[in-house]
């Protein structure tokens, strides 16, 4: 028995989205800028695909660029308020201190660059408060980036209302909506932004692709330089089946979206419910403000790495935080955000459940975390540790 | 009969490719990031892709690293070494004048940015002259890249040569292969470059991937922040499928390289014996330098955007020059480049030859060319100027 529940890393692609990207891996293979009939047939699948992924999301084709993925889609968000802020003299950017490394370290590069960067902090339930981007805002500001649901712990961000915020206050607004699309309605308009980032395999769409909304009117500053793909901001051969594949995959998410998030967080509540028990051990994050399938749990007196190559053995594919930095030593920045203690962050656990798992793997886990906990316990010197203290 | 001849544009993609990628879209989903079974099953994937590649091209497997394609491959390495050059105050570029717009439109942000750029000039052959470009190199100078084929025209570079005049310089040596990976004898350490691009959808691998080979030891710039992929230089989850379809082509077309040129050359042979004695018109580049597959020409007196439509119709899928640039109303930059006069240089034809064309579809073409340049004439007004002017 696998039971797969790493789906905030990457998803399992729907067997309708192979069978959308097939046609244009064996026939359909021109290249949309050429000019003959292969050619202008992908053209045509591109230019319909670009419509699905508009129409899911409330914006207009021309607002969808498609990029290689979620963390291209960040960057070159960030890169196109920097630079249209940089004309204007204003430096300065605010996000939160619990992004994804796509944007974190895009900031990072960015202040290098002589820019400025305010991370605003997480409430210790991982919801940001807007007054606090509020207050972050100076005349110099150019851009917010806040991403919409966290990828570690699942919290969903007062998005709307940092928007109106940024509104009135004439800032760019982006955010990293990699983990939100295709899980909870996302709608541009609704959410007052500016800018919106995501990526196909988080949704049972195809690895490698993702797209960027940027709303009308707003000059894209190309990361990617080259041919007049994509308006002219963004060079390089359309990635055609996969971007076919992602538009399929987003319309049968977004089709489908409240009867998947009502099974999916069906399974969460029990994963929840099933395991809040475990002695030292705390779930991470608001209960309510959070993705259909995420939970985020912490077992003092472990390592997250030991949990996992344990779980693993009993067939359970889970993760400690993101897999953007596994292998890392370092304690998931997202958790230390939320005032969690650096000892107790090493022992993390995500399980980010999709509609292809079931309530049964739900019981498996529910049975073997304990069974894993206890045992790694039982070897743990910071275990002891704990027990001697308390006693 | 649909005739594809637009090989430098695309290619279709092969089965032995599809065929490999079909398990990880299916079963072998994992992130390769992710430290469970799924995704260290991937990650051997990746690493067994990583060492194909390599191995194909004479380089080390930590010396690949994955891209979206040509274009990011090509825009990386220009910026790795500006930034470079930069620390140490040399801010100097040489590249040609008919380069891909990959590279152009990279110089171009780059002179934005305060770093000059010298272009040298192309023979009328399209053979750029090794001592142009050692005469162009000055002590500010960072970076040479120069393509190793030409992708207009398929005239092939002297790259060992330039290279061999970059190391005795210590400039660092870039070379845009796209058009030439794959299709002719490609080495890294034989060419002396220290970054070479390539994309996988040029050689029968899938669109949106491709890789940049850089040398060991330089520091590579990061054009994606984020997660710590490809040794931290290029963030975003990989692209697998893609990844391990591309490795599949190059191995299958590297294993083939000699077989495949023999067939191809055979037929782009019979090609521009069958057109060349179409009146007033004439084949563009070195007819010994050049790729196996390209055949590119000029008829004067029509537009090449007509002859392509009408080519169409009779169905054979043909270009004008970059697909990149279809669409433009511009001519070539590349015919330019080689002294082509504009009006002439608008009625350009390239045929891109792959080994799944056949020679009846070389005379199908043979056969039709001269047709649809004849009708074209016989309604151009530059055309009876020009027989008029000849009388």
């Amino acid at each position: 028995m696998t039971v797969y529940v790493d789906n905030a890393a990457t998803t399992k692609l729907s067997d309708k989205a192979l069978d959308s990207m097939l046609p244009l891996f064996k026939d359909i293979y021109g290249n949309p800028s050429s000019l003959h009939t292969v050619g202008q047939t992908a053209k045509e699948y591109l230019e319909e695909a670009r419509e699905t992924v508009a129409n899911c999301i409330g914006a207009l084709p021309r607002e969808i660029y498609f990029t290689s993925g979620g963390s291209e889609a960040d960057n070159q968000a960030i890169r196109t308020a920097a630079f249209i802020g940089a004309k204007k003299g204003k430096k300065h950017i605010v996000s939160s201190k619990f992004e994804h490394h796509a944007v974190l370290h895009t900031l990072n590069a960015l202040e290098k660059e002589g820019y400025t960067v305010t991370l605003v902090d997480v409430n210790s339930d991982g919801v940001i408060k807007a007054d606090d981007v509020k207050n972050a805002i100076t005349d110099e500001t150019c851009l917010v980036t806040i991403m919409t649901a966290n990828n570690e712990i699942g919290t969903i961000q007062p998005i709307a209302e940092i928007g109106e915020i940024c509104r009135e206050k004439g800032v760019f607004f982006h955010t990293d909506a990699v983990q939100a699309v295709g899980h909870i309605h996302v709608n541009v308009k609704d959410m007052n932004v500016d800018m919106l980032s995501a990526s196909a395999h988080k949704f049972h769409g195809p690895k490698g692709v993702g797209f960027l909304y940027v709303k009308s009117g707003i000059p894209v500053k190309n990361l990617i330089e080259g041919g007049a793909q994509e308006r002219g901001k963004r060079a390089g051969t359309e990635n055609m089946p996969a971007i076919i594949g992602m538009a399929t995959a987003l319309k049968d998410a977004v089709d489908n979206l409240d009867e998947n998030a009502k099974k999916v967080s069906a399974m969460r509540d029990r994963l929840m419910q099933g395991l809040k028990d475990i002695d030292r051990s705390f779930i991470n994050g608001n209960l309510e403000k959070r993705l259909p399938g995420t939970v985020n749990m912490c077992f003092e007196g472990i390592e997250g790495e030991s949990l996992l190559l344990l779980l693993d053995m009993k067939g359970i594919c889970a993760s400690s935080g993101s897999a953007c930095t596994s292998g890392s030593l370092d304690p998931s920045h997202v958790l230390l955000s939320i005032g969690v203690p650096v000892e107790v962050a090493h022992g993390s656990l995500r399980l980010s459940i999709s509609e292809y798992n079931t309530m049964e793997e739900m019981e498996h886990i529910i049975k073997s975390v304990p069974e894993v906990v206890t045992y790694l316990r039982s070897i743990s010197p910071v275990w002891e540790r704990i027990i001697k203290e308390e006693n």
